[in-house]
């Protein structure tokens, strides 16, 4: 369609009288609107879209003539559709779910009605009510594709650290051995493949090609880390961070222009490629989540249903946050119950069924891929071929709590020095903050072999079993291979005290850095830095019970099933269950954590010890400290997040929130007595974005609700219309049938009222009314005392009480 | 605690001063009570309950000392709370879903504040804490428990048709050849088990083993159905049928009272295990998941939070439902997303994992018990070792077609025939139908060895892979062991073509019966009836695939995977896509089926054909019939539930559903102006549960909403109390400030109007309302223009004016 962008202004007297719009039936708590735009040629435009909804609202219910009225009026609304803006917000407002809701209502009904009108618009028809699997479909394929794409970008970089494919540059290690002779890959070297030292004509052996790989390392590292860091301060600096936090915030219906662009979504994937390329202590899992996102955004503009609409499209954005799970996991399920859980805030049944088509798709889709050149397409795969003991639930439940402590150490660190960076000089040297940490992490995890490992890999080797073919030193040990009954368990070896030791220095190094990294102005996540640390801490507690089980095989607890010499403790699980413990602590997820765990094994039979550690770690972590890392995160950015998990305990009631408070008076406007001078001078003395109508100032009967940037333009448009309009005209919000014979014409603005504004009394406990922000999505109520207007409340009235109640700053709610 | 039935009557001041109540602070729609009990002594009680509200809320929100006031008037209300009817609904009647979790709020607030006063209420604080999850636990083991019993049971009189184990009549035929030789297991014959005709004498083959056997078979089928429906009939009317559509009825917030009681539970165990061993055509699933309700119901009676207070206790329903699920298919994961999905209304993320906690508890008990021998705790567990190829998407979507084409037949062919039943003379003589139709089930099943059968094994076979060792007919193919290429492909013998009429007639008597039997006053589900058709269509496609890719194996279409002689198509595979479809087609469940049939194979590679057939069944069917068979039998029996699924589309506003309609007046009191003798007029002609309270009869400004019960018990209690009041009294709803010399003393009754109700103006579109009732669980709004009272909508308006905007009878909605 074309853009008509004067249309409206061509017919001015057309668009006028259609103005009547949202008010009379949609804009329900739409209120204090946040677009205080002055552009005329838009907001006429604006007026006309409205004129569906009023001629929809004032035919009788059995009036079928009605119809003609309501596509005629609807087409207006959707030529307007064309023009920006329309529907759209400001940035860093929050949406009206109501009437974006029943704007997209509207237009169903009318291409419903139209279906039967011709061949074109039956296909019309047939494309909106398909757009919705279509878009989720085109999501789910191309989060898939850009997965694959950083998948196997990041393992090429992370090798090139190492060395390279002098006869093929473009493979990684893995394919550049695999391809020729299979033989060697085992051992972890092969021919093809050339370190740095090798290269430059060195031995890959001795003093000097270590010294030269390490200075390799750390260049690199420094490389990948400046570059990640100057393309998202340059070019897109909404792409740092795991983007976790704003996609809640951005689901609970809050705009953040760009947060989901194009520019962003670039960035933050080469930015995700070459930061987990530099070995920062980070994962690419939670980033994910936000390339997904921005891929549900992009692709929804193709489909007007969902790209105009900012409530519609946050459908397409939950799907696409299962995606980006599903993904980063190859937990389709786990995705979706995450998407559920942890970030969506509107997420009707319809939207269930569709995000679970579109993880699947997107799933499918990195699975024929296959970027990691094995069957699973999933990070660390492992199969146990040993059950669980019952008493086991004691060191797995003690793996909670400690992943709980771990978790809330973490996030409070973490915290403290995000508000450092956020309030000191430090926020202001965003690419010397990375480079440092990044120098310091390449100067102390390559020594060590566990760090200098892709953590991915570290944690693949903490969940694996020991096999008796397994050369880590975490599975040296002293076998008995002449006593049948004793080959599987056995004493731990030097090599296994040696790689505890390098583990505990591993732990504390992760878990220092990834404090110092998480809130860089690099992309980065912490799923993979939780899992590792929880990894770590359970694979040590798994070797200690198994130790405890090989020197106390005749004890009554473990005699049951250890002492048959079978292999009864396998250290890895417990690495798997101190993973999920950190990382529920970590993000408080509980359901969805536990079905990723059990789509990573692919098996249901260690669902009770995952869930077991969950609960304990997510008990512990909230008995310590009442937030997970994102909610913390956008309490630490003032996002109006009105958390749907958390409930409202206290007694207060509207009275208590409302403003205005006590001794101040609220700007309200009558309904037929003020002049056009006593409006403007309103206008100009206060800020609010409406005001409330009300019969007269000393009744304060409440007739409705006008926003300001109606009512600007709607006077603007009077002034223009009708001639003689003068400071003294008086302004009418009523039906115009009182003849005034006296004085200037009045200004007839009653098209501009809402006449059904979410109302509720003094006296509702403010219990309801959160309840009523949260499930209805308002952005404002009215407060009356028997059809009396006392006040206004609006979410970010709610916000700041919840925090007041909580002992929390109050004016760390930033936005409106 | 003691009980106190005359606490308040004792102190009836204190009563009366307390009994602002509800009406203030939580009573938000409450309103048209449905309590119209006239039991003088429980309301003087209720009255005192509320004084813990009031204290609160008339409180100013920094007033520390208010903190006193509070928590004795909270004390009366736990004391009063221990007398029967508190919190209580009569039967029939929906629930105040916000009154109630207001009334938990407090509750909880009391506890906590409470905590620090002694060892005792820091006890009962934890207690408190914990009694959510102690109590889904104590629900997930029952549940699992009484699943083992009744699986157990089924199996054991499933075998009792057949013959009996004459060392050990405890044990079914399995377990009866199983324990003393395995060796004949295999055969299906083993020398302990002796069938019928062989304890007569005569020996096991032969037309007169025939005939005994067929007698005898008959004879058992007889008794246990006649057994089965008597004992629903005089124990347990509520006991028969699924039990879902009630369950999806009652978690909406509607009290049916003692369907969910210990009598049902104990009477539909026993039923099921009848009615499954009677062989009829039905299934012990959905069953289940009443089952698991009733237990859950009875055991949230030990923790007062839930027990007596309905919102509350639905979370407990909840959670027991997905147990259900759970212990039916072993799939905890596919359990709780159909409590999401297909029955719960009000789910918060705390149910998400209480449920999960529980529906897993259940899975575990389950398997711990071990009813079917192995070690899957699920019906049919099966592995197939072939992965499915992209064309196979063609069959699987064709089957998904059939599957909502038979379930829209299905559907629409059982609820005429419920409709008839229901309607007609038939209904009265539940027992004599149960006996025609199991008399016509056995004659006809016995000769057809697919319908001797017991369903689950059915399945279970058109489940399974076709291994060479398999020796029944649906395995018969003519393979070539000479050619090392074609052993696994074959053409189809003999035993095949017999196979397939035999399932084609099983799958035409199935359709038939499963009409008939579902509805009948017996404990009956359909959840296996179901995928046993589609298992039986699923076969029969998979196998004309699969002789279709041997024909033509050159063919492009399935050279590239079926040239090789490996066996490309797995008919097995197209029998459970079958089963969802058709599953998916009667029930319109989507996510959880997918979750569900995934659990059952236990690995994610056939998600994508069971979500292609789900998702073509579930359009088909929606574009055949709109709802699924548990939604059309609500309809059927009208109760009053408001779908969250369905949209509403319509374009109506508040001012065409309200009442009154035109020309009719709204009963209203106002505030000053009416005499004793007005209002007792008024609650004598009209029969309104509740009556709005406004500024005069002239204005109509509204002022709160008072309950007809409230109304009643106050007058009678100031008649008491007060001198002098007689029918020339003034009936106050104001601040008693207003001092009136002349005349008789007026009647005070401020305390007793709800300032809090919900309001809408009158043109509010019903999108909107619809909402609003779903989302924050109203009984009624009030509609006002201006601040003046129109009129009153009410649950049972709304749903009735769902119908009529759907052509449907709005006549048909009963219960309010």
């Amino acid at each position: 369609m074309e853009k008509f962008p004067l249309k409206s202004s061509s017919i001015p007297l057309n668009a006028a009288t259609t103005y009547q719009t949202m008010n009379k039936k949609y804009s329900n708590g739409s209120g204090l609107s946040s677009v205080t735009s002055d552009d005329s040629d838009m907001i006429d435009i604006t007026t006309s879209t409205a004129a569906g909804d009023r001629n929809t609202t004032t035919r009788s219910q059995d009036d079928d003539d009605g119809n003609l009225q309501y596509s005629v009026g609807f087409s207006n609304m959707l030529e307007s559709g064309d023009i920006p803006g329309i529907g759209q917000y400001d940035d860093f407002h929050t949406i009206d779910w109501q009437r974006d809701i029943a704007r997209d209502r509207m237009r169903h009904r009318y291409i419903v009605k139209k279906k039967q009108d011709s061949i074109w618009t039956l296909l019309a028809g047939a494309h909106d009510a398909w757009s919705g699997w279509l878009c989720v479909l085109l999501v789910g394929l191309l989060t898939g594709a850009v997965a694959g794409v950083i998948d196997i970008g990041a393992t090429w970089m992370t090798d090139l650290k190492f060395g390279i494919c002098p006869q093929a540059f473009w493979l990684n290690k893995e394919h550049c051995c695999w391809s020729p002779s299979e033989a060697d890959l085992d051992s972890g070297n092969c021919s093809q493949w050339k370190t740095w030292s090798e290269i430059l004509g060195h031995s890959s052996e001795g003093a000097g090609a270590y010294i030269i790989s390490y200075l390799f390392y750390i260049v690199w590292a420094l490389l990948f880390a400046a570059l990640s860091a100057s393309l998202v301060r340059m070019f897109a600096p909404y792409a740092c961070g795991s983007g976790i936090p704003e996609i809640k915030t951005i689901l609970s219906g809050f705009i953040i222009r760009g947060y989901l662009g194009k520019w962003t979504l670039i960035i933050k994937c080469v930015g995700l490629i070459l930061s987990v390329s530099a070995g920062l202590s980070l994962g690419k899992e939670g980033p994910m989540v936000h390339i997904a996102c921005a891929i549900g955004n992009i692709l929804s503009y193709l489909f007007p249903k969902y790209g105009r609409n900012e409530a519609k499209k946050r459908e397409i954005l939950s799907a696409a946050a299962a995606a980006g799970v599903s993904v980063a996991f190859g937990a389709p399920i786990g995705g979706v119950l995450f998407s559920l859980e942890e970030v969506s805030y509107y997420f009707p049944l319809k939207t269930l069924w569709r995000s679970f088509f579109c993880a699947l798709i997107a799933a499918f889709i990195l699975r024929s891929i296959n970027p990691f050149g094995n069957e699973h397409s999933v990070l660390f795969f492992v199969e146990y071929n040993k059950p669980w003991i019952f008493f086991e639930l004691i060191p797995f439940i003690a793996l909670g709590i400690i992943g709980g402590v771990i978790a809330t150490i973490f996030i409070k660190a973490n915290l403290y020095w995000c508000r450092y960076r956020k309030y000191s000089k430090l926020g202001q040297y965003p690419v010397t903050e990375v480079l440092v940490v990044t120098v310091i992490t390449a100067v102390f995890a390559y020594p060590n072999p566990y760090t200098r490992m892709n953590t991915s890999q570290l944690i693949y080797l903490l969940f694996s079993q020991c096999g008796i073919s397994n050369s880590d030193d975490l599975c040296n040990y002293n076998r008995n291979f002449t006593d049948v009954n004793s080959i599987e368990i056995a004493a731990a070896g030097d090599g296994v005290y040696r790689a505890v030791w390098l583990l505990i220095l591993a732990l504390g190094f992760k878990l220092i850095m990834t404090i110092f990294t998480f809130g860089m102005k690099v992309p980065c996540g912490l799923f993979i830095p939780s899992l590792c640390l929880g990894a770590i801490v359970g694979r040590l507690v798994g070797i200690f019970v198994e130790q405890l089980a090989y020197r106390y095989q005749k004890n009554w607890i473990f005699s049951g099933e250890c002492s048959t010499g079978d292999d009864c403790i396998t250290p890895g699980l417990y690495a798997m269950v101190g993973a999920a413990a950190v990382l529920g602590g970590v993000t408080r997820m509980t359901v969805s954590l536990v079905v990723i765990m059990f789509e990573l094994t692919g098996g249901v039979r260690y669902i009770v010890p995952l869930m077991a550690a969950a609960m304990a770690s997510k008990w512990v972590g909230d008995a310590l400290g009442r937030q997970g890392i994102y909610d913390a995160h956008i309490a630490l950015n003032g996002y109006p997040f009105l958390d749907s998990k958390d409930e409202f305990a206290h007694t207060s009631l509207a009275a208590d929130v409302m403003q205005p408070k006590r001794n101040e008076t609220l700007s309200v406007i009558t309904q037929d007595s003020m002049t056009l001078d006593d409006i403007e001078q309103l206008l100009k003395e206060t800020e609010h974005n409406g005001y409330p109508i009300v019969v007269s100032r000393e009744s304060q009967y409440l007739v409705g609700f006008v926003l300001r940037r109606d009512l600007n333009l709607a006077i603007a448009n009077e002034k223009r219309m009708v001639d003689g309009i003068c400071g003294q005209s008086l302004v009418l919000f009523t039906s115009g049938h009182t003849i005034q014979a006296l004085g200037p014409p009045p200004l007839k603005l009653k098209r501009i009222l809402d006449m059904a504004p979410i109302t509720i009394t003094d006296q509702t406990p403010m219990e309801t009314i959160v309840d009523m922000f949260r499930k209805l999505g308002l952005r404002q109520t009215l407060v009356t005392h028997n059809g009396r207007l006392l006040g206004v409340i609006t979410k970010k009235d709610v916000l700041r009480h919840v925090k007041q109640m909580d002992n929390e700053d109050p004016n760390s709610v930033l936005f409106n």
